[in-house]
């Protein structure tokens, strides 16, 4: 246990930083804790900006998680547009400098959490940098902070901007597309690969690229970016083929790395993609330095350990890291890799493996595919789903599913009982022993994830006869 | 494993026993099948039915899982409106008779499947019996069956039919309520418990109430019923106060018991509730005889033995029942009392134990109750969902859910992410690692089920101080 003298510091005001600093602070009342903040926007909702730069969010102060007097109430001490510059891990001391007026101030703690989640890739396209979207004037934007956020806005509402090129169809990229034109702005999405959401199978990849088309959305697949030239007034996207494509405005969301500039510093242990190594109560290599999010490595169920940066992950690591700086002990039990894409009125999911990445992690996978009423086709209103899981041949265990189906239908609370199953490690056939809910309006005597775990085991069969 | 002369003969074409006859149709084509049905409309969604009556489901015919065309090309042979009058475990046959002809017939089985399902209860409600419903005059109807639901039908087509009782406020009386409703009578519902729907808490029964009352259903509660008094036109409700109230029509859904009455002639051991009692195959105490759905005793994973008829349960128990039949072992693996309801645009759903089935079930419950949103709330369209977790004070293991909100916002699948939790031994601590969805759409970081989860956790934590 802590005693009374204990001071938990946190560098970074996001998910991770805040479950933590919440988390501890609830469990041991008296312990000191202070948020270093980049920027003056704590515990805000990334994952809405798309819906803010759509419109769907009027105001962006709604997607604050908490609101700065909520926060403030728990106790906990905020030190905004405040830049960590150095950890010493020695001293126990963060040195760190005011964006405001430059001050440089020296921060102790005997606990340290660093939460400084990740930065955007730019993979390497010429012309462009961290700094140069970062310039008031540039007409090539990233969007992961607020800043980005508010200049997007700000070119986005220039004159004659019309024109816009989404780099990088991932989830980001799809949502931004579709918010681009609930602003009636003319879209073009870049993707390296063959298809959109390479993080789905290509087929279904595919249903999205429909969507996409179908609401007016330009996609280009196998259409890498080498390089942008941006004036004052324009941005040209070049393609590996020399291709020359051009736009008022240019958005480059192409994913990211983990932020670890502080921590390997200070000499921490790096895993894979860089990602800072932390054990399963979240503790760095160094001395009573926690870190949680984006930065770190992350245990996946069925994988061990990876790299997969996502906000549901970070929130859960912040937490435990909170459970245990407060003296409780909780380990974080790690991803299945379930996430959820609503584009239009088309929802895509995912859970578990692909049955590329199961082979790779040495399963036998047999993945099978049905469509599915989301109710009973009598009842009004009833829609297919389509499912995709994806199991071990040989031990039946199951490893992942993909679901795509219409919003409204219940498809990212199947593709988690489908997570629940995997979570748990049952077999495909387990989830037909599964009770779940029927009533027509609402499913089925068999609901639609059992009818595809049905056919599953009807196709192994078939296959091990 | 069964030889080339094995004949399978069922005893019911509903849920069950169509489940059973499919299963081991397709594990052992060979297998000769013959079902024995007392109607003609074979593997119907019973469930369906007040969707029928309130016309949101224009033809019946839209009700059957699947059609006689699909069933027969399956191999399956169907005997309709044959009535099985007795059970002969010694000789192996089952004497029956045509209800179109009289005809008496013997049936040869080597394996026998029993799928009787229930009938109606009428809870000694004077001056009226299962006999005096079926009657063409009858102006006291239940609904159980499709005669029942013809009847039904003409009788509400019926001059001047306008004011309707609907004696039980179960999941088929609240149904029934909303159909009569689409239907523009004038419906009074009975309620003989304190609130309607006493599978849930009273609180939420409540809420369910006012969605009624709100939708102009009138709802007695605390009015038991204890003598219907009809005629050729009318049919009068005597309360337990005998007070008299006059209707056009009376229709009984207080319940059902299961239809034992062939298998107890031929000596099967009968447990709770008087329903069969089966071994984990599904197999009863008679020799080469199996029995599923709504007559049997269900193991259930919290309670042990218990009676619990249910659509969903009669699918997997039939089911479960062929693959034995066909000589491949596999075992029932029990309910949780997963249940759904639509009310109008409310959804209430259940899964596990309440507080009170908890506490007669020996655990010590502690019960906690959040309002979430179904989505993040600056995303449009967000609804509270209210969530009741009952857990295990002192062993944290999660027990049971409630869930209460509105069509639309995955309360249904939102309960099966509890059912799964329950079915696999979760604590409700656990509930929090577990991988779910997120998308501001249709999701939290932390999804509503985990919020509830964390303040039962909380709340846990205080009393455990």
């Amino acid at each position: 246990m802590t005693n009374e003298t204990d001071h938990l510091l946190i560098i970074g005001g996001s998910d991770a930083g805040i479950s933590a600093g919440l988390k501890a602070k609830e469990l041991q009342p008296d312990l000191e804790v202070t948020i270093l903040l980049a920027d003056d926007y704590p515990n805000l909702s990334i994952c809405g900006l798309p819906y803010a730069v759509g419109r769907e969010v009027a105001d962006w102060h709604a997607l604050a998680h908490r609101d700065l007097a909520e926060l403030t109430s728990t106790g906990i001490k905020f030190q905004m547009s405040t830049v960590a510059d150095r950890i010493d891990p020695a001293k126990h001391e963060v040195q760190a400098h005011s964006r405001t007026d430059g001050e440089h101030k020296v921060y102790q703690y005997t606990k340290l959490v660093v939460a400084t989640g990740a930065q955007p890739k730019l993979l390497g396209i010429t012309g462009v940098s961290l700094a140069t979207t970062q310039q008031p004037a540039s007409k090539v934007s990233v969007l992961h902070t607020m800043a980005d956020y508010f200049a997007l806005e700000r070119d986005l509402d220039a004159d004659k901007v019309q024109h816009v090129a989404v780099i990088g169809a991932g989830y980001i990229g799809i949502e931004m597309a579709e918010a681009l034109r609930h602003r009636h702005m003319n879209v073009t999405i870049f993707q390296r690969g063959a298809e959109v959401l390479s993080t789905v199978d290509a087929d279904l990849g595919q249903l999205l690229r429909q969507k996409l088309v179908a609401n007016g959305v330009t996609v280009l697949t196998k259409t890498a970016v080498t390089a942008i030239e941006a004036t004052a007034t324009t941005a040209t996207v070049i393609g590996a083929d020399k291709q020359a494509y051009h736009f008022d405005l240019v958005l480059i969301v192409v994913g990211v790395q983990p932020n670890t500039k502080l921590l390997v510093q200070a000499g921490a242990e790096t895993g894979i993609a860089g990602a800072i190594k932390v054990d399963e109560h979240m503790q760095t290599s160094l001395p009573d330095i926690w870190a949680a999010g984006d930065l770190v490595e992350t245990k996946h169920r069925l994988l061990g350990t990876t790299y997969l940066p996502l906000g549901t992950t970070a929130h859960k690591q912040g937490r435990i890291a909170g459970y245990n700086l407060a003296g409780v002990t909780r380990t974080f039990k790690g991803s299945v890799g379930t996430q959820v894409l609503k584009a239009f009125d088309l929802i895509i999911a995912r859970t578990g493996l692909l049955a590329k990445e199961a082979a790779q992690a040495g399963f036998v996978p047999l993945t099978t595919t049905v469509d599915v009423d989301d109710h009973k086709a009598y009842y009004p209103g009833a829609q297919k789903i389509k499912i995709r899981i994806t199991g071990d041949r040989n031990t039946g265990q199951l490893l992942g599913a993909q679901l795509v189906g219409h919003f409204g239908s219940e498809v990212a609370k199947r593709n988690d009982v489908f997570a629940a199953a995997i979570f748990n490690k049952m077999k495909v056939a387990e989830v037909c022993d599964l009770d779940l809910s029927y009533s027509p309006p609402v499913g089925s005597p068999w609901d639609a994830v059992q009818l595809a775990a049905q056919d599953w085991e009807q196709q192994q069969r078939q296959l091990l006869k």
